[in-house]
């Protein structure tokens, strides 16, 4: 069965000491068991659970694939046999890998729960908080017009449309270089909804995302430009705020991060060279 | 060595198509590793780590017991004999706990990381997700004026000091039920500033906090109902939206739950009983 990504519920609504009971609309917080299935070496299967997150039911299998691959657990499309829904219950994925692919499985914590805000769980150390990506920083040559940022928060708004009816949601999209709309994904997680969008560029064989623009709806963490890393994007724009962290792996990365982007104006954190005047 | 909550870095500031470079400030964002140590049975002691964080340095000594609280790992402050800083490191906490106190460590996952906005990391099962409060709801006859919340917003924008600086924070802030402003906790994880908050408490003998109002700066998702349960809070207000497993929790656990707290305007969750017209 299908879930739903709004929950309906009823609600007091007060305003200047006047009350309404009405019907609201909320964004549905729910927790996916996301497993992988891999063949042993001796020739029989195996299951092992990977994460439990708090994440809004739909594109899951989006979700399940881009959180194995900025986990580094998986490298390829080429990798994923299948991935399907277990029918004992809503809130199980399954991703089996073909025969002969070893999955990079965490080391001493292979169980791990991350809440619906969450990408670095799991990491036995502070040092395991980076994550290597199998795209490291190259050249390019990419210079867009300042201008070309402009309209892409009025864009954003326009395509979320679980924001519209909950307010209660994270996005992140994808624009072309040109400043088109190509794609975007909701999630109660601000993490979860950038490994759904990557999650589908994996299944679309569309990675690495080095000729878009990821826009993200709320702050950028270290979370998120870790796993912008490790998908190759090299322009990441924010309507919020950066953390240091955030600004830190960037400039390492060579990113051009972008924070505080509303309407004309926005802030370069870094990668100055690939915005002109 | 205190670390600074506050980073200083150069920005690129465009606005209608002119650059300056200025100086800008940004929420810093680091690991802190939270560890307890305890006595065996042998009469020696143990170190053990329990999780490590993405959080912005102050208040780190309430981060780390709010934490162990909220998790259920400690269940009050006289289990705490000292709260200590290595000297190894800035982003290392000890929690030390006076002899016979058995801390309830999590069971085979012992060691996880969290982000800057995760509460519910390292759990090994969906079951497990759900913490049990010393403090379990019990009747009370609280009821406060609808007018009583309209000002809270405005209270805690005036407190916020590194939101005020750096646009890129969360809080969390306490008010006694006249409303009137009590302390304020900030993090860039939302779950962090409510873990300080609630550690000031139980480090002050302040716990249950059920005669308290407790606002949240953001969203209101399944992990900060749960660290208001286990610290016995009875009322929740949000800046922002509830998720839907935030509004089942709420109901649970009869705590009157408010959401989009803006000027005049607001939404009752649950428990309505405590709020009068």
């Amino acid at each position: 069965m299908q879930q739903q990504s709004i929950a309906h519920v009823k609600v007091k609504r007060i305003h200047s000491a006047l009350a309404q009971e009405e019907d609201d609309q909320l964004a549905v917080e729910q927790p996916l068991e996301i497993s992988v299935e891999y063949s042993t070496p001796g020739g029989g299967r195996q299951q092992q659970r990977i994460s439990i997150t708090m994440r809004t039911p739909g594109n899951d299998a989006e979700l399940a694939a881009g959180f194995l691959f900025t986990e580094g657990i998986i490298q390829q499309h080429s990798q994923v046999q299948d991935i399907v829904f277990p029918p004992d219950g809503d809130n199980r994925v399954l991703v089996g890998l073909h025969p002969h692919v070893n999955p990079s499985l965490p080391g001493s914590v292979k169980n791990f729960i991350t809440s619906s805000a969450c990408g670095v769980c799991g990491k036995e150390s502070i040092a395991d908080l980076r994550t290597v990506s199998i795209y490291p920083p190259q050249a390019d040559t990419i210079c867009l017009e300042a201008g070309l940022f402009y309209g892409l928060q009025q864009q954003l708004k326009q395509q979320q449309q679980l924001f519209e009816t909950t307010g209660g949601i994270h996005a992140a999209a994808l624009f072309d270089l040109e400043g088109k709309y190509l794609a975007l994904h909701e999630d109660v997680g601000r993490h979860n909804a950038l490994d759904k969008l990557i999650g589908a560029a994996l299944l679309q064989d569309q990675l690495p995302l080095s000729n878009v623009i990821v826009l993200l709806s709320g702050r950028a963490s270290f979370e998120l430009l870790q796993k912008a890393v490790m998908a190759g994007i090299k322009i990441v724009a924010a309507v919020g705020a950066p953390s240091s962290l955030a600004v830190e792996l960037a400039l390492e990365n060579n990113i051009t991060l972008i924070g505080f982007l509303r309407g004309e104006r926005f802030n370069i954190y870094s990668g100055p060279q690939r915005v002109s005047l």
